[in-house]
């Protein structure tokens, strides 16, 4: 019999909230990312577009801001969701120097289908931790979220 | 007075783990790498460094599954280590084609000053949340990272 090889031992790490929380996030997001190319999204996309179709009309530096988003970035991410006819900028009624955000209709549709494939993702992650442990750990996040 | 601006709602997002876990995700990582930037070091390199501390002549291919590290990374990870002087590969004894992990004397001096900088993290975030709901948390998480 072939001396057997003993597992590796990661229990230092998986000790560690940090390396914990990654690990999580990559295995989540292997299934968001599987789920979205369908539409050809990527999640912070998704997490733009939700915004502005809950709060039209806000400009772009209110909604970088509710996201956490740098200026730079959310730049390029607005130019993505305009070129794929998804949203579009307006002159702000309040100050014409800003840029007003609002979906399309084609934008409207596919916050839609993301939100019918969000949901399910959901549902399978609340299996996995049990129904009555998701409001605890939305409120653990949200801790490790705080500035 | 002038019109006051609502706050942006992004409330559709915060009940999301998958939206929360990013967040918290991001959020803690940003003082990881902060505090990993005095050494030089990114959060993937102190995975494989803490990993080959605590299993010295594992394989590349026993480690880099341990990990969940794709074989092309994993190879690249290890490079960035050896060219650095804190890990080297030695031939295998049991399979001379595949090679060793083992850490260097700077390396382990490396892994040590890591770990004391990981302990003061990691206490910070077990302040945010509670002693109590570490055991907690980390439950969850490895829950979500099951395959």
């Amino acid at each position: 019999m072939p001396a057997r090889t003993p597992d590796v031992d990661i229990g230092a790490l998986t000790g560690l909230i940090g390396y914990m929380l990654r690990r999580a996030q990559i295995a989540v997001f292997q299934d968001v990312f599987r789920a979205f190319a369908e539409v050809g999204i990527r999640p912070a996309q998704f997490s733009v577009l939700t915004v502005i179709a809950h709060n039209p009309g806000r400009t772009q530096s209110q909604v970088a801001a509710a996201l956490g988003i740098k200026r730079t970035n959310f730049v390029a991410l607005i130019d993505s969701l305009e070129r794929r006819g998804l949203a579009e900028r307006r002159p702000a009624p309040s100050d014409r120097r800003s840029h007003a955000l609002h979906l399309t209709e084609a934008g409207r549709m596919t916050v839609r289908r993301l939100n019918r494939m969000v949901e399910k993702l959901e549902a399978g992650m609340i299996r996995r931790i049990g129904r009555h442990r998701r409001a605890v750990l939305l409120d653990l996040l949200a801790r490790l979220s705080e500035p």
